[in-house]
């Protein structure tokens, strides 16, 4: 990753675009100023601007004084201010205009994920307006997605000050020749220039940010670009207590409607990694558990705890406790047909329900599906975890390996792939399959020992116990009524899951009479990890539309 | 507490009215349908209304059965049904009526106070419309205020069944005789003393609690209703860690929009136990933080980590952490302080502020505070506090000594009261004050027992370091720009604070442009212990005003 250490961003026109500059001339234009005017009269070393910015005004102090200052100066230049000129709607105008560059957000994220420092400088006031939440949305956005960030109105110092760069580079300990600099003015390449670091001038955004990459001697990686992960050790962690000995642990981020993510076999809360920051940033508040038996949600010893009546009532009282009415539920493998289920059998509490890749099956009370499962090539290696004890010992054995071959691409052929067939026979899951075993590249090294991590003590005998209640499950569906689903609902299907084929989804229009679906072509089974960008984004179209207008949009106004 | 264990409600009549039959009588009247029409419909033993309320239908699935049972039986009678008659709006109807009678909520806390077990049971069906949260919100709200609540569509037994009394009975582990039952129809109150119960038929409800009083044994407790109070155990708990080795614990409770906790010295979390379920059914998401040095959150060593500048950072890091922008912030005594400081200086963050006791002091650059302090006789105690490890010493010594002697009511003149003034001079604040204290009625044993066990590891280093910045701290305010408050803030007096006297925050109104106030004349300076009821009040109404029609109300519609 050569020399380069660490990224400075410059707020105004490269994380936020248009800055006041560009918003000042177009302002002049449209209310016939001559051009210039504004960005004179804030250019002075002692102007209301430049004084707020140094965090000696707040922006409610700036305004009238900078109003003033602008009837001075139209004054000495005979220059008639257009009837309604005002600051107020000179700064409300930047406001509206002005949008965060996901791209930018982007390029941190994959800076960060390669072991390199990021930071913003921002010239911006105490923004004590009291009108809206536009100012606290955008300095939670920055300080999640950046290591530092330095307001000036907190440091006394402006870009493109020395002071500030210094502050910068001493917070996140490197020097300034191992630091890039990106801002689309000249005055603040030359200055970080000066100090050693080199700058990049933006011009275009996109063709900065491929310099960037350059510069960090990121050209060589390859393959989909991938939102930012969230930390395990500094998310929040919450830990509720649902009845004497069994508590629920969940990790939890974000403002907004709450939305439930219920991971499946073999996973853990850190499956939604990629999900959380996102889903967060677009104005929810992410609930992601460690489902019953998984991490550090408690894992009783008995088959029946694991029922799905049992689980779904113990979310409920998850819910009671936690003092929330209704969630948005969204699942994946078996949280996936946990979440249909809640949705059938506990409307009351789901306001909204997803699924990615396990479809919502019609419950038909002739047709056993222990049996049916049986006859289901595909199915065998839910017949092979019936009995306790065994698939445990298997897949304990050696939980790297485990977790390298369940957690592979649908594109990686470079090692035979887990069959689900045929496990019986064989005696054993990952019986035939090699002892050394390459980790798939969209599993990082960090991930994987995350995984180990949590199986290690408590192994698989909880999670093994979801399969144990087929006909448990079965005959309690069957004993609840069932109508179509009326809430909204989405559907993901993966082209390419082995076990959970698209096809199984057919029909499921007959069961929910409003289904979005999602599908994405090239995804195995493990879609949060495998395609998260495609997901997120499909996650949060659909949330948006089914929470319609309660959402913060991912590029907040400011 | 007599021989009575428990205490059963009926839903319908008791808990939420008016019920079905009542708005099935008023329907008719409307519609003018013959007198007792849908009574009858719902009556025969197979309607799909008792199918529903069995569970073997949902709602959606009731309604065009209901629907097909009213015309049939209105041709056999003759009857004519009204244009655009449905029942789609007859439920609609009885939906809009209901509300939850908060004088039961009420009895409920009283009684589980008391040690006796609450129960509801619920003639109800499987809400699948998919129309908004009604449904969900009464469930969670129930779920918290009675220790089981059966419903008729999960048990399959209708009110007045045996069964679903027996259920209930078990699951409390009560016997019959040990129970009593509320409802407002002979059938209900006729099949409960059939089994033994005793029951109350309700015909006036403020009367018939006042019977449950009585035989609850409870009609000698005195002095103010308290709310329900949150259980340290079964509440969530959540951790962040804001930076390597420093966390923040908080306990959090609701959806909503966030309200931030803040409590003073010597406190906990838990000194908001009567707010938190209050401000959670009012629609609110409550976090109630340790605050730095308390309980379960870090208490570094040094004083420094304890400057408001540093605690404000510490929070703005903490709603990073969590990605929560903005929050509205509630403190007290220290606390106070803490919110107005975050208000001036950190606006960007915080939507609304409130403040109990403190008031929001002006601050003069031409005025020490330290030097003022030693001027004021009541302040005397801050100036003891400021050598390191006197006070924790005196404060540690005993501390069911030290937290009886803090936590008195105003109007406890049983024992010396503690004083502010003179505790220099006497070598210790709690010096001359007897050994054995008797403790507060408003203090339980449990809730001693608890703040003694929150500071019998850490002590009270790291909370008395609050006061060892005062100077920091005002050389800190006065570097900052300070402009009057814009924001929404509410400012509640309490009449007999001994130190925060209601006079001090005179003149608040010259630095807050939206000030709402409020004040507890009969209370000292513990008001969420001494007067929960009332600061709830007051709480509630301003935050629902400051959140304007986003609260969910507390007696929500069903």
């Amino acid at each position: 990753m050569g020399t380069k250490k660490a990224v400075l961003f410059n707020l105004w026109g490269v994380v936020v675009s248009p800055g006041p500059a560009e918003t000042f001339l177009k302002f002049e234009e449209t209310h016939k100023l001559p051009r210039g005017f504004l960005g004179k009269v804030v250019a002075n070393k002692d102007s209301a601007m430049k004084r707020a910015e140094r965090g000696k005004l707040t922006l409610s102090q700036m305004i009238p004084e900078f109003d003033a200052e602008c009837v001075n100066s139209a004054s000495e230049q005979n220059v008639n201010l257009p009837d309604g000129f005002s600051v107020r709607s000179l700064l409300e105008e930047l406001r509206e205009r002005s949008t965060v560059n996901a791209n930018v957000l982007q390029t941190a994220a994959t800076l960060h994920r390669e072991g390199l420092l990021t930071g913003v400088l921002a010239n911006r006031w105490v923004d004590d307006s009291g009108c809206g939440s536009s100012s606290g949305r955008l300095l939670n956005l920055l300080a999640g997605h950046f290591d530092v960030v330095l307001q000036s109105c907190r440091t006394g110092h402006r870009v493109p000050e020395a002071d500030l760069f210094t502050s910068a580079l001493t917070q996140l300990g490197v020097s300034p020749n191992q630091a890039l600099w990106l801002a689309d003015d000249d005055e603040g390449v030359g200055a970080a220039e000066a100090l050693g670091m080199t700058a990049v001038f933006v011009k275009d955004l996109t063709e900065a940010l491929k310099q960037v990459e350059v510069f960090a001697g990121l050209q060589a990686i390859k393959g989909e670009i991938l939102p930012a992960v969230c930390s395990t050790e500094t998310v929040s962690h919450g830990y509720v207590s649902i009845k004497p000995g069994v508590k629920v642990h969940y990790v939890e981020m974000g403002a907004g409607p709450p939305v439930l993510l219920c991971h499946g076999f073999p996973e853990s809360w850190y499956s939604w990694r990629y999900q959380i920051p996102a889903l967060a940033d677009a104005g929810f508040r992410v609930l992601a558990l460690d489902m019953k038996g998984f991490g550090e949600s408690t894992a009783p010893p008995d088959i029946e705890e694991y029922s799905q009546e049992q689980i779904c009532q113990d979310l409920v009282t998850f819910m009671d406790k936690m003092g929330i009415p209704q969630v948005t539920l969204v699942g994946h493998d078996w949280g996936g047909s946990f979440a249909w289920n809640m949705a059938q059998c506990h409307p009351e509490r789901v306001q909204a329900v997803a699924s990615l890749n396990t479809p919502l099956f019609p419950v038909d009370p002739s047709k056993n599906p222990m049996e049916f499962m049986k006859t289901v090539p595909i199915f065998d290696y839910q017949v092979y975890f019936q009995k306790p004890g065994v698939a445990e010992v298997e897949l304990e054995k050696n939980l790297a390996r485990t977790f390298k071959i369940f957690f592979r691409g649908s594109g990686e052929a470079d090692v035979p792939s887990l069959s689900t067939a045929g496990v019986c026979a064989r005696g054993g899951l990952l019986v035939g399959l090699p002892e050394e075993i390459p980790r798939s590249s969209m599993l990082s090294e960090n991930a994987l020992q995350f995984y180990i991590n949590q199986y290690k003590d408590k192994g698989f005998r909880g999670p093994l116990n979801w399969y144990r209640n087929t006909e448990r499950n079965w005959k309690w569906l069957c004993s609840r009524p069932r109508a179509k689903l009326l809430m909204p609902a989405l559907m993901v299907t993966a082209g390419k899951d082995p076990v959970l084929l698209p096809v199984f989804s057919k029909g499921m229009e007959n069961l929910i009479t409003n289904l979005t679906r999602g599908h994405i072509e090239e995804c195995g089974h493990w879609t949060q990890m495998e395609r998260p960008s495609e997901l997120n984004t499909i996650l949060i179209s659909w949330l948006k539309d089914t929470h319609n207008n309660i959402g913060v949009a991912m590029t907040p106004k400011l």
